[in-house]
C-alpha cells in the first residue's frame, strides 16, 4: 500500500536529480519514507536518495516497491504549477500508480522491478571535504563546457579549485577557505586532487536547486562524494562519481 | 471595397483559431462583418467563423470576397504588439490587400478564391451539451498527449468526461455537473459518447483564448460541435469534428 | 601590455556588432583605446570600430595587438550578468588573454594576427544622409524577411524609404522628414537610391542597441555608410555595405 500527496515543485526537484543518471527507477517504500539507490548504465556514478514522509503533504504506506519511468512522471509534472498538490496512489490489483492533479487522473503502469538490484553504496573515508554554494559550481561548469571533457577538483588546507584544461584554453574556479561554507582536510597530504568526467558532474550540478549548499568529499584518484539536501531538508542525496585515472 | 482597422491581438486570435485547420482561406465580407466557412483538406473538421463589424476599430465594406494566406498574415502580426492597430485595405485594381502597421506598408497578393466553395454546415440535433472553461480541456489534452491518438468524450446527466486510453497508461478528466457552467442531456440514453482524433481536438482547444468558455454538443458516434466566442463577444466560432467509429 | 575592466553589457554590445561580420578579429590597442577594422570573407561589408579607454571601468595599455575568437568571448559573456565586471589581462609570455568573472579565471589563446591586414576604409562623399531611430529600421527589416533577398534604400528631400519588392508581395517603410532625427540631401539629384543584400543589412541592424540612432549616408548605386554610437557614446561604429548593381 502506498498513498501520498506531494507538492509539484518538491516532486520536480526529486525527479530532476534522479533523471540525470537513470530513467527507470525503483523506489523502496516504507512507513517512514522512500529511498532509491541506482547506478547509471555505464557504472560511472551512483545515487542514493532518501525522502522522509514529512516531505509529503500526506503519506501512508506499508513496506513496498514501486518501479517508475521518470519520463512519464515528467509528463505529469507538466500538468501542474509549482504550488499544485499531486496525489499518488498505488493500484495494487493492476500494478499501476494513479496520479491525480486537479481534475485529471493519470493511471501509469509500473515498471517491473524484479531485475533491479539495489547497488551497494561503498563506505569511503575521503580525506578532504568542503561545503560550497552550488551556484559557484554551476558557474564553474558553465565556463568549462567548451574547454575539455574532464575537470579536476582539488582541495588543500587553503582553497578549493575546479580546473578544466584544454589544448589551448583553460578555466579555473578557485575559492579560498573564506569563500567556502567549510573546509576540512586530513594531514596526510598537502593536496587532494582527482579528475572527473565533465558531463556527469555537470548534469548533476545543474539539477541541484540553485540555493543549495553541496558537501564535496574528495581524495587522490578516488571517487568524489557529493551530498546535498532536497525538499526543504526533508530529503537528502548522496552522489558518488568515479574518477578518471590518467594513464602515465 | 473593404477597409478596416483591427487590434493586433483580436486579429491574432482569429488567425490562430482558423490556422489550426487550414492555411489559405476565403473571407466573405459584407457591410455587417466577415464570415468564413472551411473544411480541412482531409474533410475531418469544419469551421464557421463570424466577426461583426463591431469587432473592428473601424470598418467599411461592400459585399466582397478576400482570399488570404494566413502564414503571411502571421508575418504581419509579428510586426505588432498586442495593443497596436493594424489597418487593412483592399487594393481592387491589383488584387491585393494592403496592411499598415506603424510606418510599415505590407502589400499582399490575394489568393484566388474561385475554386474555394463554401462548405454546407450540417444542421445537427445533438442530444447532450455542456459549457466548460477551456482551461480544463487544455489541461486534459496536455495530459493525453503521449498516451493515445484518440480521446473519448462522454456526457451523462451527472458529469462530463474526457478519456484517453493507451496500451498501458490512461488519462481521465472528469468534471461533475457542479464543476461545469451548464449541462443538459435529453432523455434518450443514459450516456452519450463518441471517439475523436486527439490532434484535431488538441490543435483547436490550444488555440482558444484561455479565459473562454466552450459549449460542447455531443451524441453517440456522431460529430461533436464546439462553440465559443472571440473578439470580446463580437465574433463566434462553430467547429465540427467527425468521430472515429470503432470497428467491432 | 594590456589590462582592463569592462562592464559585461558593454563588452556584449561590441561583440554582437562585430560578430555579424566576422568571428576572428584583430584589435589594435593603444593607451587611448581600442580600434578594429575588418571586412567580411566575401568582401561585401566593412566595419570600423573605435572604443575610447573611457568606455572601460579601468584601462591600462601600451601599443599592442590582440587577436580574438569572438565565439570564445561569447562563452565568457554567458558567465556574467549585465552589471558584472569582466577583467581582461594580456599574458604576454604565453600569447593568451586572461578573463576574470567573479571567481572564474578563463585563459584564452590569442589568434595569430600576422596575416590580418587592416583594410583601408575608403573615403566616400555620399550625397544624402539621414539620422533615424534604429527601432524603425528593425521593424522594416523584420517585415521584409519573407519577401525578397534585397532591399532598396531611398532618400529624397522629403522622406526616407526602405522598400522590399517580391514577386507577389512588397513591404515599404516610409518615414517623412518630420519622423527622422535629421535629413540632408545635396542638390545633385531628385532622389538617391541603392539596392543592398537584406541579410548583411539585417544582421547588422538587429545587433544595434534598440535605443540607438543610426546615421545613414547614401548615394545612387554606391555603398551605404552607417554610423552609430556604442558604450554610451564612448565607442563608435562605421559600417560600409556594397550595393547590388542591377544588371539591365
Amino acid at each position: 500500500m502506498f498513498k501520498a500527496e506531494i507538492r509539484a515543485d518538491t516532486l520536480k526537484g526529486l525527479v530532476n536529480v534522479i533523471s540525470t543518471l537513470i530513467d527507470e527507477v525503483k523506489f523502496t517504500i516504507s512507513p517512514e519514507g522512500m529511498t532509491l539507490r541506482a547506478v547509471d548504465p555505464a557504472h560511472v556514478a551512483m545515487i542514493e536518495l532518501n525522502i522522509e514522509s514529512g516531505a509529503f503533504e500526506s503519506y501512508a504506506a506499508d513496506q513496498t516497491e514501486i518501479g517508475l519511468d521518470l519520463d512519464k512522471v515528467k509528463d505529469v509534472l507538466k500538468l501542474s504549477s509549482s504550488g499544485d498538490i499531486i496525489s499518488m496512489e498505488q493500484d495494487e490489483g493492476y500494478g499501476r500508480l494513479i496520479f491525480r492533479v486537479g481534475n485529471i487522473t493519470r493511471r501509469m503502469n509500473l515498471v517491473d522491478t524484479s531485475s533491479m538490484n539495489d547497488p551497494k553504496v561503498p563506505q569511503l573515508e575521503l580525506s578532504a571535504n568542503i561545503e560550497v554554494p552550488v551556484s559557484e559550481l554551476q558557474r564553474g561548469i558553465k565556463a568549462s563546457e567548451n574547454i575539455s571533457d574532464h575537470i579536476a577538483l582539488t582541495i588543500t588546507a587553503d582553497y578549493f579549485e575546479l580546473a578544466c584544461e584544454g589544448d589551448t584554453d583553460s578555466v579555473n574556479l578557485k575559492l579560498d577557505k573564506s569563500q567556502l561554507t567549510s573546509l576540512t582536510v586530513s594531514d596526510g597530504a598537502p593536496k587532494y586532487c582527482s579528475l572527473f568526467p565533465l558531463d556527469y558532474f555537470s548534469n548533476l550540478i545543474k539539477a541541484v536547486p540553485s540555493d543549495a549548499t553541496v558537501k564535496i568529499d574528495l581524495d587522490n584518484d578516488y571517487p568524489v562524494m557529493l551530498n546535498f539536501a532536497l525538499a526543504e531538508g526533508k530529503g537528502s542525496v548522496k552522489y558518488l562519481l568515479a574518477p578518471r585515472i590518467e594513464s602515465e
